[in-house]
């Protein structure tokens, strides 16, 4: 099979990541790239690290230049993936890389993203509960967020296992291209290398519904997040720490056990021999996910720890997983679980 | 009043950051500076950024070459102070950069170092509730740990205003000099850069006893504390992300006057304007404490923030503090709220 | 003595770290700061880490406003100078941290500029020959250009002492601060971090003409310069390497006596021990210029490496250094040679 | 074809670089790994990037453990692999990481190495006039070193064409992995961050002669090499900034054409289009070379920059097109042109 892939968006770094993995992906042949401001510039000068599409030319986002395709990958500012998906065919697989169909909550929308809820579309984390069936033959796939997929992977066992109270405590570290390409003041280089600082803090960041979106689907129940974003300085990268009230009765054993379950089948999460934590390095370029969890007798908490690329599994790899999966491939299809490290 | 001050382990990053401060400290003569498996070398070549101390030869740690000083600095690893302290005098004041003499409770150091417990000194964080008061005309002090620092003073004042349940969950991220010069395979330059990763995870910190002992001496009950440090890829600085629980009845506005009244006469510790968060950038090289608190509504939370130097404030510009104090000099003597940023 | 001290482009780098020095500097009281684009906003939010002047509000740069100070800084684009400076009174020291007073050839100013020559001001690189004394009482200065202070330093004892033949070949690196605050994607941290580029290369860049200048002063004949600037993932500091062919006769002895006697008597520049090679790390933040060279046989060639802060002895620092000298202070009023590291 | 590969030194840097490669190469299936002091640890705990690998468990370096394989990779300290080559057959390939085979001329190994010359083998550069032949069908390969790369892919053309003068000067940065490691206090992360430094200045690098031995057989005649080694705050990459006097009569014209001439049907060495300068981000785990030259009319030089993977293209990226041409695979097999970035 080979399936002709657009990308909306290709200019900036999640854009760049879908091209840097389907370049490589056997069953891909790399068609149109769009990008806006950058439209008719060399994809070389702007993607300098993609040398073998080095020549060729952003055009604009139109949906003639995106018809012809068997999948097209939507990496666009939010709230801007509904219009170009309406004028692709229902035949077409749109894999959107935006925020734009993740809520089913339209409020929980509206509150965090001050515009229309456009709907929600099956969700890219094929390893959460049931997600990977809907995937399956979708035409449709909305891909999670960075930090929701590496909080949501790092929790949902303790919830699907009944083992946790419903209030969860996370605080992650983010490398700053989860940011993008904007050109803000505070992504200076000079501003972050050597400086650690926090963001959207006391519930504000807009990932914080998707978590609880996806813990309380795990859990069967309402999930209280406390989320704590922050800015690290490393170009990749999110390491989660994700803590939640262990219910009465839990023991280092039961949560051991439930973890080792829950990704026991799965072949990109990788839960750590005991004693071993995750590091972002190890995961630097790939599609894996590292997860350790412990149990805390003392203050009576699990501590589950995920590291992922937020570029990688935390957006574009995850969106690739997904094609694979819509598409009916093997789900690793061009994917690896090889960090580069050092 | 001139005071003649030795530091003993003069060649790690406490001493050389003691050192630092000590320069530019008007009241502060620099006498005999030690070290173990350095002695005989010149500073110059171990902390080449003192330049006005390029010269110096460090000298075997013995009670002879530190006698005859008014303040004598132990940046010794843990469990060696004591002997060291034993040799000098009453008169001496004797300042520990160490953890031998912070925890009150001897089965708490037991536990967590795994040697008998030395003693308790004055502890070296003025900010706290009668901490300044114990600290005026001691002749020895404990220096707070880094982490303990960042925490207690991100924290304490929702305790001692009665505002936060006792149950504190804390995610940390550290600068590598936090682990000090020893030669370990992850601390390395290419293990570290582009890496964050977690350590001590589930209480096995040995910081945390000593923020239980801060938090529930503010809170006047027993708090559990759940700490997760991480490495961060910067040489220096803690960013201590603290989250409680609110009591019932707690407002933003009840969070806001709680950290306004701790702070208002505090010379080093700056709650920041709302809506602005820290960054440990602000604070290189200074010993200040970047502070900023918010109340999560929707999750119940109080989440504080604070930034340091761990070197600094988290060690010898706090080492500094408590001299000035317990000698009697004004207590910003030598000692800067201007970081060094970007 | 107390001068009272305006700063014209408070919210960038350079104004930053004027700001920075100037606090600590016992004669300097600051008064008006000016800002552009961020005029009305509070420095606390632009500069937070100069936390003593948090409250102040940044002003327009006008004449009004920069009037009834002893002394002002300009950190001014390139190019706007002289307009500012011409409406100060002539008792009035004015200290350009931009290139507009650099260059004494006009036609120099031009190609590399494109603009119209505005005049050549007493130059403020006092280690240079003959540079200190025409700084003395001077009312206007023109602050080097980062890597012409780095590199003039390392490179002036070899050709004032007729060692090296007139072909220098020069490659430094420089922290992005040296590129200012301006929002351009390549000085994005992601675009920076884990990575080393070279820009305006073959003699493109601003700085050439200036080194040109200045070893050329020194040798008494025309300089051929080949400098390539190359980004350096951090946010401060300027490593220079610069090579020359040796002339004929030159010994290692020779080389390293003239550089003994040409920083004999300069309170901030040391020429390291043999054997011992510069680190910004060491001068991160001081006004220190650190210093080493050898002479390699086989190739015949001297190679001189500085280490200079680009925004300290580069900039702020080598200003507030030529304020002291052309106010008749000692020299080294407020300034330090004690770098912060690790 | 399916090639049977053990790697001898599979703990280090170099090891697991190999290693990340082999995983993905569709002809080798990867044998014995072995260890020194690591001996009987799991991979996964010493490199825990390699996922796939985390399982296996080191051995010893033994002829038996590295009996029957066709291909063997040395990644040894240097001076060690004579004596493993020695003990394995003749049609067995190996290729040695080290420095042990890669210099012609003796006295240039004692001189620098201080041990006898244990030989010379074919040099794994085959982008080099008439290396790609020798290393054909050969059953030993000497990898160069990685500053020798970079060097000399940026400089061979220049005097290929008879276009320079034989005077090179030469300085580069390089992230830490290069040094390996090593525990050395000077790489660790806390030294290493923010700052800049050089070492083996003034001829005193061991890549040295390397360079010389390459860039004078391209030449044809004695070549001087100037060559400064700094180490770059980043964890992998080299910026080689490489510069000689251009000889009578060459023109910026005359300069491209050489280098495009060169690099032509190389599959690896990508020559950036005009106006665009290398950067080391774009080759991060690739094994790609990215080259840029420019002629400096004023100073009348040539400068040639190229960036590389220090690891990849450097070690073990050419180490494995190396065995590609020796078992006459397709040279590109495995690898990849394609940078992680940002």
């Amino acid at each position: 099979m080979t399936v002709r892939v657009a990308v909306a968006g290709a200019s900036g770094y999640a854009g760049g990541e879908v091209l840097r993995l389907l370049l490589v992906h056997p069953e891909a042949e790399i068609g149109a790239l769009t990008g806006h401001s950058n439209a008719g510039q060399r994809l070389g000068a702007l993607q300098p690290h993609l040398l073998p599409l080095a020549g060729r030319v952003l055009e604009e986002t139109t949906p003639e230049v995106l018809a012809g395709h068997d999948v097209v990958f939507l990496a666009l500012p939010h709230g801007q993936s509904a219009a170009v998906a309406e004028q692709l065919g229902e035949d077409v697989l749109v894999i959107d890389m935006g925020a734009d169909f993740r809520l089913k909550d339209a409020s929980d929308w509206e509150r965090f993203y001050d515009s229309p809820h456009a709907g929600t579309w099956p969700y890219g984390l094929p390893e959460l509960p049931g997600a990977r069936a809907a995937l399956e033959g979708s035409k449709r796939v909305a891909v999670p967020g960075c930090y929701p997929t590496a909080v949501s992977l790092a929790l949902f066992p303790a919830y699907a296992a009944a083992l946790a109270e419903p209030e969860a405590v996370i605080v992650a570290a983010s490398g700053t291209s989860g940011a993008g390409k904007a050109l803000k003041p505070h992504l200076l280089g000079s501003e972050v290398m050597g400086s650690m600082s926090p963001y959207g803090v006391g519930g504000g960041h807009r990932h914080t519904p998707e978590m609880i979106q996806n813990l309380g689907a795990a859990a069967g129940e309402r999930i209280s997040v406390s989320f704590t974003p922050t800015l690290a300085p490393m170009p990749r990268g999110i390491l989660a720490t994700c803590t939640a009230k262990a219910k009465p009765g839990v023991t280092a054993e039961s949560v051991r056990a439930a973890y080792e379950k829950a990704f026991a089948d799965e072949p990109f999460v990788h839960l750590l021999p005991e004693g071993q934590w995750p590091a972002t390095a190890s995961v630097y370029g790939s599609n894996a996910v590292a997860v350790q969890v412990a149990y805390d007798e003392a203050a009576g908490r699990i501590i589950a720890i995920s590291a992922i690329d937020n570029l990688t599994k935390g957006t574009a790899g995850g969106a690739v997983q997904s094609m694979n999966i819509a598409l009916g491939l093997d789900e690793t299809t061009g994917l690896t679980t090889i960090g580069v490290a050092p």
